[in-house]
């Protein structure tokens, strides 16, 4: 993968409304396919600037790999746009239920909708004061999309500190990638808050319970369905997040004194 | 299914910055589960207005049915949020190559971007005066948009008519219910538009592409691969498109005389 590592930006030429030239810059979008004990797994197409996070958190997130430690080894094939992922677990993908490997954005879920799994989050308390502190700080950090737009953002955050800040074409791939970061430097979920550009749908909102993250803030707007399964685990929603507003679908956040 | 065909948007009471409560409208988003001659193929997380369309055109852009003519009934279970549809065909997706249901949103690609297929688009003119008067026409349809947010729109148009308008909480599932559409209308893609609020990335392009569709509009932005692959089977893309404004990143667009 050419562009793996270095600026995942092109300066291009467009015509503008008046038949113009001009330049825009636009972000890469690469392949990274995704072998697990040999076998293929996925072609996701992404901007590569984390390819071993991408494809580690990918694969938790598809239930493929149940924890960091049966991970034996990581190689990337910058040659052929490959990730070869080792495990130590006796069960192959092939062997695994036809169909199991399903994907996001209303496009194939991951998880059983009718099936919620037995996940209670922990209580995690936040405030107005540190929504804003944290929408203030992410604003400085979305580099690629203040300069080529069609990205999305996620970001891990510790009380008002950024641990992981990730942008990509996707925004699932943008997710996944966090949950490859978490196993990566060993974080836990439950004291972190997940932030995202992206829309609050019922796999984002599963994909970060899954994590153990009692608190998701989004930029954009919300569904139905995330709000009933917020509801039932116990997380905290709040969408619409941008500037000095914000709105709470579901949990609590602490107003400042008036 | 409950909301199926019913207006598909909720009414739910959420807390402002200052912890005061206030009614905001929010988009449902249902499961539906797609059955092939009795194979489970997926469960789409889907607004569940257009199930018949959104479901065909799923199999459609899968490349699951081949043609039309192949699909012999369509049966929607509301009760149980499922569809099952029955085809002609010899091949049983069970014995098809294993991972070759894959599916977008940088989520696992369904095409193979090193091998494009041998598409050439036939050429259609476009003019500043035509991009304008589809705007302005698409604008007004937004419906759930406009109301409950968080929901993407695709149309298909011909000239300055909208043949199609749909939303969908996913942008492909709006893609593939336009793919369905043009099926269950018989419309052909040579003389079309395609019109998406989505970015436009390397699977959206590739799925218009094998609609036969020669030009792309959309109102967001476009990735660096996108343009590749729209300059070698010559498809006009236009991205950036709101109000006034577009930027023209393949083939040309007619201006308006000065």
């Amino acid at each position: 993968m050419k562009n793996i590592g270095s600026i995942p930006i092109h300066a291009v030429t467009a015509l503008d409304k008046s038949g113009q030239p001009c330049t825009v810059l636009v972000a890469n979008e690469n392949p990274l396919t995704v072998f697990m004990d040999n076998h293929k797994i996925v072609t996701l197409m992404t901007l590569g600037t984390y390819p071993e996070a991408l494809a580690i958190g990918y694969l938790r997130n598809q239930k493929l790999v149940e924890t960091w430690q049966t991970i034996k080894s990581i190689h990337i094939n910058t040659e052929n746009e490959t990730i070869e992922v080792h495990t130590a677990q006796a069960v192959e993908p092939n062997k695994m239920a036809p169909g199991m490997i399903k994907t996001g954005c209303g496009q194939g879920i991951s998880f059983n909708i009718h099936q919620l799994p037995n996940i209670e989050l922990p209580p995690l308390e936040i405030s107005q004061t540190l929504i804003y502190t944290l929408l203030e700080t992410l604003t400085q950090q979305n580099e690629i999309h203040r300069q080529a737009g069609s990205v999305h953002s996620c970001a891990l955050c510790q009380a008002e500190n950024i641990l992981a800040f990730v942008e990509d074409v996707g925004r699932h791939n943008a997710v996944d990638t966090i949950a490859g970061l978490m196993w990566l430097n060993n974080w836990t979920g439950e004291d972190k808050i997940f932030y995202t550009t992206g829309r609050l749908t019922s796999e984002i909102v599963m994909k970060v319970a899954h994590l153990g993250i009692p608190i998701l803030l989004s930029r954009s707007g919300i569904t139905y369905k995330s709000i009933e399964i917020a509801q039932k685990i116990g997380m905290t929603l709040i969408a619409h997040a941008k500037g000095q507003r914000f709105l709470v679908f579901n949990g609590e956040v602490k107003s400042m004194p008036k």
